[in-house]
């Protein structure tokens, strides 16, 4: 059996104790949830204070990565080897229940924990970069400007391998005590999504330049 | 002058160094950023491991707040008095440069540091949860099944008091290199936002019960 086809084993840190069956460990929910998102939310620990930065992200087969300056104080502090936390969460809905105590949020979230790795070579974090304008606009990595040396080397990429992981998801209605239900108390979920919208050209658009029709292929969440 | 016209002072965790015009530290500006978000991540380390926990959020005065189960790990171990971080960010849109080293993510984000209180009193409790339903929908508060002594017993707030904070904002057309300028590439922004969508009501619906109006105030991001 392949990697790809393994669950991930809970541990200790990932195991779902409360409300477990909010807890998925298959991969196909993790990398579902991991290629909705966009945006995780990376933690770290410097001299005992942690940080948790919101960044643009992506996932390669049983990895996720993230980028950023090489003089980020982030992706600088990576390169040391400390433990991660990698957390994406989407928001689906409010759960709007007949009592505070079981409103709730409808979401799909992952939580991966492991030690980031800084990609080396200058190919790969080519390819890395390309994979990630892919992911957010298919098709548009080619009609750009091809990135330069300095570019590359001024751009820091790192992957965090996917082996601790947990995705929790919480979806459906609101659910209520026995003796609420008599109430004359409105329940539901008011769903909520990222909206695309219309695209915006730059102002300095140079004249004639039309909207390329892959802008039409963004999805998140 | 009182505490609430007073700028946040910049800290060497939270100065923002490149690209330091994104940076700022008034409270209109980081209130406003609060104030329109639901969701935040929490971060904090146990046994030197961080944790990036999503959860929903609120704030009063000068402080924010969160909850959860009282058997919550975050929430147990912040009774503690570990230093956590506290992150909020809404993604605006994408920036499509005529580059990949210029494509960027239009956000609004807000980082607090510091040492989360958590809140005894049965009457602050029940008066936080309150605080946090008038934020989601205003007014539903007061037409729900009342709290009681078990469920608010049951129920971790904890708050953090807004002190060593930035902001960071990226808004704007993409910023391309003034050799790109010429390129025939369609360089723009796609606007994102979150949508609040039609309410559903639950399957065990009383019948009779409508849906209230307030639930066209709620407002995310």
């Amino acid at each position: 059996m392949s990697q790809t086809d393994t669950d991930f084993t809970p541990t200790a840190r990932t195991r779902v104790k409360r409300s477990h069956q909010r807890g998925h460990y298959d991969r196909e929910t993790v990398y579902g949830i991991l290629d909705a998102g966009l945006m995780c939310h990376v933690g770290y620990v410097i001299e005992g204070q942690p940080y948790v930065t919101p960044t643009a992200y992506w996932r390669e087969g049983d990895k996720v990565y993230w980028h950023g300056s090489s003089a980020s104080k982030m992706l600088r502090h990576l390169e040391n080897g400390p433990r991660v936390c990698f957390t994406v969460a989407l928001m689906d809905g409010l759960v709007l229940a007949r009592s505070g105590f079981h409103t709730s949020v409808n979401y799909r979230s992952v939580i991966a924990m492991g030690v980031a790795e800084v990609i080396g070579g200058e190919a790969e974090k080519r390819a890395s970069l390309e994979a990630m304008m892919e992911r957010i606009v298919p098709g548009r990595w080619a009609t750009l400007r091809p990135v330069t040396k300095q570019e590359i080397k001024a751009t820091t990429v790192v992957s965090l391998k996917l082996e601790e992981v947990v995705a929790k998801v919480r979806s459906g209605p609101a659910i209520d005590d026995a003796e609420d239900m008599d109430l004359d108390v409105w329940a539901g979920v008011v769903p909520t999504a990222t909206l695309v919208g219309v695209p915006e050209d730059n102002p300095d658009l140079k004249a004639g330049v039309t909207r390329p029709p892959n802008l039409a292929k963004i999805r998140i969440g």
